[in-house]
């Protein structure tokens, strides 16, 4: 049986020739397969899709990493969306006949090689990391890098990997693992930051919206106008639609029309069809109805289209 | 490479008995998988979906036919769904690695040998139909089985396989190639079939509707509710979320709620994807960035994720 593991690393950087540096550590490992990537000047933040197995992915999460410790210095970067570091954030995600589990052990080896090999402190989040009061990545990234020298000296803040020591040009990172989760940015047609992190509050689980929403507004310089970058940590419990839905009706309040949309990273089939379930008032849309996945299941099963 | 047909055979029945010795026929056949299948009384109509190599889904789609042509008896045929025999219509389409020129070819034999083996009259339509005047299924199927008797023996109407002879037991099978289509069934809350007539006509093609479209009205006695059966022949140029849109105003000029909607045989997925795209506002959704897809087309093509 096939085992895949997607790893979703995010870095600190939109310098085109760090992002291909970056990329080409992914490319160059054998098994693992670069999926996808995309990386924006407002944010100046690279989001890397890996697939492979279990051995592959940990393997291009590092070599990916080592290769961003070494040319992303901190101390020179600025950008809208919050980090701690040059490796950000890297969650492994099981996608097929891999559990949890298995990737919580994946984080952990590379949270701790990563320390070891490049003295980078290193923070577990999410299931990986056992301290409930230690789980919420908001709270590990609290002050961002800029409070990290003051922060990471706290004893309740000690790095679970590597050195309780300020790294100027490295920061920190975080790992962990989770499940499939999908990111979603609309674009607004208004300028207004003020009224663009209304709308986002009123999405955002912590500020009393979805309870698996994390939702964030940015200014986009280039276009004059500002995004809401969401991300659905369960979209099975709480679909894309019924948030955009609201995301509209926050926007029609403030008459903020909305521009276009894009998925951060890849869209899972799941969230797609809840959506297209949705509009079209289908009831019983399941994935075994796609005719894609069914001949690919069709075809995993019994092999035997020669 | 993997090369991938499917046929979407449609019978006369909906007896739950006959449906299922139909179906066995399609999983005793070597090589053939039956992806779906649906009847309704309604439209006492059986449509099945089989995929499979070009041989096997041949084997199968005729091994079914010769089970229907046993099994099922004209003369006692009712259903709102036009006919012309018991086995009515057996599409075969090209999904991967082969073209509709191979599919015309698996028409033309299934056709001949259909003919010969069960003395059933065969017409071919669409692209598998060289003379223009005789493409057209609704042409071939005008009068349908009632009138077959009269229209068989008339010189325009000799069928391309089989004796131009009246089977009252069987009537006419139609076959040929197509491209992947969608069909889909929306439910409306009336029980006004003359008015479900009039939203149907606002979408169909020869009645001035979208030129890729087909669509007809349907009363559902045990839900006393109509039905708009449809089918849209190229969803790409036509995308069902534009029909679906129309449909929605003629409703609303006629106040009918809109009550649910199902697809008839398996979804395509870039159907579903122009839905969520159109409706989430995405302008450059395309299946490698549906992560499933992305994950499978990367594992044919490296195949290396053991």
């Amino acid at each position: 049986m096939t085992e895949i593991v997607e790893c979703v690393p995010n870095f600190s950087t939109s310098d085109p020739k760090v992002v291909e540096s970056i990329l080409n550590e992914v490319r160059k490992t054998r098994n693992a397969f670069l999926l996808d990537h995309t990386f924006d000047s407002y944010y100046n933040r690279l989001v890397v899709s890996i697939v492979g197995n279990k051995k592959s992915v940990l393997d291009a999460a590092l070599n990916a990493s080592f290769k961003a410790v070494k040319l992303i210095d901190m101390r020179r970067h600025k950008g809208q969306h919050p980090r701690l570091g040059a490796v950000d954030v890297v969650p492994f995600i099981p996608i097929k006949n891999t559990t949890l589990e298995d990737c919580i052990e994946l984080a952990r080896k590379f949270g701790k090689t990563l320390a070891e090999k490049c003295g980078v402190p290193v923070y577990l989040y999410g299931e990986a990391q056992p301290k409930l009061e230690r789980k919420d990545l908001d709270w590990i990234r609290e002050g961002e890098y800029e409070k990290l020298a003051e922060n990471i000296t706290k004893p309740e803040r000690k790095p679970d990997f590597g050195p309780a020591k300020f790294n100027p040009k490295s920061g920190a990172t975080i790992t962990g693992a989770r499940k499939l989760m999908a990111g979603f940015n609309v674009n607004l047609g208004t300028s207004d930051l003020a009224v663009a992190k209304k709308i986002a509050k009123a999405l955002h689980a912590k500020k009393g919206g979805f309870s698996n929403v994390k939702a964030m507004a940015a200014f986009i310089p280039e276009k004059n106008i500002t995004q809401i970058g969401m991300s659905i940590n369960d979209f099975e419990k709480t679909p894309l639609y019924r948030v955009f839905e609201l995301l509209k009706v926050e926007c029609a309040r403030y008459n903020v029309p909305i521009i276009g949309s894009e998925f951060c990273g890849m869209a899972p089939l799941k969230a797609l069809m809840d959506v297209a379930a949705y509009y079209l008032k289908v009831d019983n849309l399941t994935e075994d109805r796609v005719l894609e996945i069914a001949i690919h299941n069709v075809m995993e099963k019994g092999g035997a289209f020669e």
